[in-house]
């Protein structure tokens, strides 16, 4: 016989559910086997996932041994990811002396889906304000939000930047932080717009400081129960760091657990361009404006998930 | 005009890239803008992705960088999964006295998911031997490894553990572990089996400690890229822990950064048929075989990812 275990999803409490082929054989349960109680984990009407509860493999486990065949979930969100830029061709192609592969769709797109969204690329816009406008008309009119790579800068060809000024509704421009600093945010045709930086370090780095957790939020995901990015912790430096004056400066460190500390070093070239610095690294400092961090300090940092 | 960033898939070297819209202008670049020397991050023969690397949002934007418009990869692993236990009960069913509702393929087929293998659900096996063979040889023939949940104790109802001793291959059984501990492994008509407990906590666990880590070795995943569940890191407890006779035990603790440490502490019944115990915590304990833990005390610990 197989021994039965309590139900948790409990209807009725402090009664032992005793598994009747068990009984049938007339032995003392308690010799041969552990016993489960009804009730012992969850209780009746004990709420043990709350709306905004992100659905992680335990939870699942969770829901379905309370009896749930479905349960209602938040739509996962269409994210139109758009790459503008002259100097953009696409990966595959014929590469001219002046132009750089794009890579920020791609990696955005991926990191849209790890936050639970479904990323929708769009072709790529070089200098055509027209061709841009049509693309965010054409965004807007189909996903939930739209993410842009490149164009939001102070020049006259930032295109973002300009199209969002003259036709879309900015509720900010720039955050002081370094790499990342000209990040928009605003909407366009009523759908909320990131403007990201065309650096790929940037990009990257303003997605999982800035777009991750507003995509958490408006999936209803509550403190706590977030899917995020990066766990903040803190960070013994082997190797001083130099921080941006007027902006939190986010280095790449690779962060592991030495003796009873988490140690942080750093390995490659920090230009904002260098992605490469992103897959060497696992973590961001979080360096306070103006403060540069010495060889031994404890700092805050972000441990990429 | 557009600034054009050298190529970082360079192929070239020394020589900055001159962007030909700002040399037409006849302006000094360096007056107006930032520019990137061409290989600055990069240089040629670099390698910059090595095979064995999980592509990460950042690692697929370095693959776009360099240029490549398709990489090769791993194929997804389809990875049977299948519950075992006539006390079980497929959740939204009617539900006996003597029945629990069944979780473990709901929550490792997620874990599966998680670790970037295909879940393949198959139907509940009762108590029945002939069932279970059928099944198991079909897995066997669609999928390339098989996850069973339930009947890997010393019962005579055991199932898997009497199927795989009778007519499979066992290479272990039982693994000095708590809670987890009788996981079985072997291959059943040549393909790798893995027969898991059924209670809830020790199913994910025995995925996590053990499944997950042959997952990304059997992808060709190499050291310190592998996709995986887990950080290795020393906490502080706030609370004592018992550990268990003779076996590593995993008591399910909450961490969280303060101060400059990482801390501890317990929340709910520790019980290996509570799942909602790892909704409710987001680490493990890796107390050594014998050994309790203080309050005070700093111990190895895994930190869910």
């Amino acid at each position: 016989m197989v021994l039965s275990y309590a139900a948790q999803s409990a209807r009725g409490l402090d009664k032992p559910v005793v598994p009747q082929k068990i009984v049938d054989e007339g032995k003392t349960l308690a010799e041969k086997f552990l016993i489960r109680w009804k009730g012992e984990n969850l209780t009746h009407n004990t709420v043990a996932l709350r709306a905004g509860t992100v659905l992680t493999p335990a939870s699942v486990s969770l829901a379905a041994t309370m009896g749930h065949a479905n349960i209602r979930v938040v739509r996962k969100p269409n994210i139109a990811v758009i790459g503008v830029g002259d100097e953009l061709t696409p990966p595959g192609e014929h590469l001219s002396e002046s132009s750089i592969y794009e890579s920020n769709t791609f990696g955005l797109s991926s990191l849209v889906e790890k936050m639970g969204g479904t990323p929708m690329r769009f072709d790529l816009i070089k200098d055509s304000m027209d061709l841009l406008r049509e693309t965010l008309d054409e965004a807007a009119a189909s996903c939930d939000a739209i993410l842009t790579s490149g164009g939001v800068s102070m020049g006259e060809w930032d295109m973002v930047r300009r199209i969002m000024e003259e036709e879309g509704d900015i509720r900010f421009w720039k955050v002081m932080i370094r790499p990342g600093g000209p990040p928009l945010f605003g909407s366009w045709r009523g759908k909320p717009i990131f403007g990201l930086p065309g650096n790929p370090v940037s990009s990257h780095i303003v997605f999982t400081v800035l777009v991750a957790p507003w995509m958490s939020s408006s999936m209803g995901s509550e403190e706590g129960t977030r899917p995020r990015l990066a766990n903040r912790v803190r960070v013994e430096m082997e190797e001083s760091l130099k921080g941006a004056p007027g902006k939190l400066c986010m280095r790449r460190i690779s962060i592991r657990q030495e003796g009873d500390k988490l140690l942080g070093s750093t390995r490659t070239h920090q230009g904002s361009g260098n992605i490469h610095s992103m897959v060497a690294h696992n973590g961001l400092s979080l360096l306070p404006p103006d403060s540069d961090c010495q060889e031994g300090d404890t700092i805050d940092a972000l441990w990429l998930l």
